[in-house]
């Protein structure tokens, strides 16, 4: 299964709404850009490459509406402007742009669906790499700690949920598991969306990784004692000098990681690099979301209804700021379809063009 | 108003039940040793200081049913045994056993109430200094950003809620409030048991005090980005070299505080030292509470009623551990009710015994 796919007889795609989880599994159908627009906006679909496939798809649903310059150019830009942070959507956009661009409008409606295909089995194939390679880190660190479990602390969820497939920090811990290796992972809830409480723990308990889910706060305290073997986080930009944003609180274990030693760990597709940028904390634009995910929290009742709690006094002032950015002194590696690459303006460059 | 009344002419004690707030404020009485333990261990009563008191208002009501040194030792390992990782509790209730065990049997009830409430007397004046010691330092703070509002973060709830009256980390600002000076609170929520979204957001609100809610996760975005001048927290436990034990997740603010030059101050009444341990992430005690804290919340439906809900997948194991310690070299310097002490041994063991 993917999280997003086509279906074909009606020229729309269907996904995961990621809302729901883990508390009901429901898919939904998108039918043009707009609706694909609202449904990156609102969550219903999230995770950098994720948004970025899902938007190609909006794009080649506008085609297959109206192919022409203008109301391309129109839904490409609502399509980007529906999240600012992950770079990948912008990428996706734009890349998908350019192709139809060149192409005489009457044909630009099949190459968009292609293009859309072909960007979703990338990503496939891409993390499928990036799980190999962060395998191998993995093993290291087993062998190194020579027995017992290897503990794996994740922030967010750069699952396959938050991909086509497989993932980007958890493709690596798949690999690993199923490979034998003794892997369990420590997962932050991830306030206040919770993506490590309702899509990690729902991944690895489908794929039977042993796991525990931890506040946001603890995991300072578990680094300190020994119980956290690696971080692997995922990212929504990283820039030329390696700098990462990723879900807020991403920089508070980066911190506490450097702090005890533990290896810090960013698994990158290499779309997610974006070169014009270069300090991150200054230059990535954060996201700012709703205060109402701060103060109220959706979760299931005794009797499996979803409800809504308010969890502040009435009329408390929320922030809401969804990403942060972890300076690349704080990161180890980062873990790439092309290899583990130092977290380096160098090794970047090295590495060559998209 | 304080957090624990004396209900003379029943011999018992009547406290706020912290577990309701901020959506219902209830009273409970409490009339003997083991339902004081009870509160405190199910925190309808919470905080080291407040803990501390109304442990030795349970030791008096164990005085009224049976001051025999049998009944009283047992009572306070029992009021000891409540929770683990406060030192205050243990301080309060060894220094009125110590008490009452020199006193003949028949004159020790009225003794252990004297020294109950002697006992949260003190805790109040205590606090008015550690409020007026910090708040210099919130004065001074403002001076040097000359102008502007002084943006002040803090984790868990360290106000009068968790004391008799004042507060330790909210005293501070409650002065500088009530001087005139422009202060705004960044109030952590403080996962998993919410104490900044519940208690520390209702005490600023009855305040008139101007606050912000954030995730937990946001405080180092926020250091990063100039909007947070200083960080004041509380702690249940600080070692003779000046480690400090408090609330799960102060120790990532206190890193993101190191990492961005933004001082990090910790409010301590004396009674919290514990010189007999030195390294504190080694030997401080942390509480292990229950992994439903973590897997289900309480709050308030759109009917005002109070609704616990599941965050995670059925059958998902969690960890609870309740404090962490930051180690000493984070901290700015500590606020005690003697003034203004560095966070060094030498300091501590410089200002004398208890």
């Amino acid at each position: 299964m993917r999280t997003v796919w086509p279906v074909y007889g009606r020229r729309a795609v269907a996904v995961i709404d990621q809302r729901m989880l883990p508390h009901r599994f429901e898919t939904i159908e998108l039918a043009s850009a707009g609706r694909a627009a609202d449904a990156i906006a609102s969550m219903v679909v999230r995770g950098a490459p994720l948004i970025g496939v899902t938007a190609a798809f909006g794009l080649a649903m506008q085609a297959d509406a109206d192919a022409g310059d203008q109301a391309l150019a129109t839904a490409a830009g609502q399509l980007k402007s529906a999240r600012p942070t992950a770079v990948n959507l912008a990428w996706a956009v734009d890349r998908a742009l350019d192709h139809l661009m060149a192409i005489p409008a009457a044909r630009r409606a099949d190459a968009a669906w292609s293009f859309a295909i072909a960007l979703a089995d990338d990503d496939v194939a891409t993390n499928e790499a990036i799980g190999r390679h962060g395998e191998g880190l993995l093993h290291a660190a087993a062998h190194q700690k020579s027995g017992g479990w290897l503990n794996v602390l994740t922030h967010c969820n750069a699952g396959w949920l938050a991909t086509v497939d497989w993932g980007t920090a958890l493709a690596p811990v798949y690999k690993a598991h199923a490979a034998g290796l003794k892997v369990h992972v420590w997962v932050d809830e991830t306030r206040p969306r919770n993506q490590g409480a309702g899509l990690t723990t729902w991944e690895l308990r489908e794929a039977g990784v042993p796991h525990t889910v931890i506040a946001d706060n603890a995991g300072g305290h578990l680094m300190q004692h020994g119980e956290v073997d690696l971080v692997i986080v995922g990212c929504d930009r990283v820039t030329a000098q390696g700098d990462v944003c990723n879900k807020i609180g991403t920089y508070l274990k980066a911190l506490a990681a450097n702090d005890n030693d533990v290896p810090f760990y960013v698994a990158m597709p290499w779309s997610t690099l974006d070169r014009r940028l270069v300090d991150g904390v200054r230059e990535v634009p954060i996201e700012t979301r709703s205060a109402r995910e701060v103060t109220h929290l959706t979760g299931r009742d005794s009797n499996g209804k979803m409800v809504e709690v308010q969890l502040v006094p009435d009329g408390t002032q929320a922030a809401n700021p969804a990403f942060d950015v972890t300076p690349a002194r704080l990161v180890t590696a980062l873990i790439t379809e092309r290899g583990i690459v130092p977290a380096t303006a160098d090794a970047l460059a090295a590495m060559g063009p998209h």
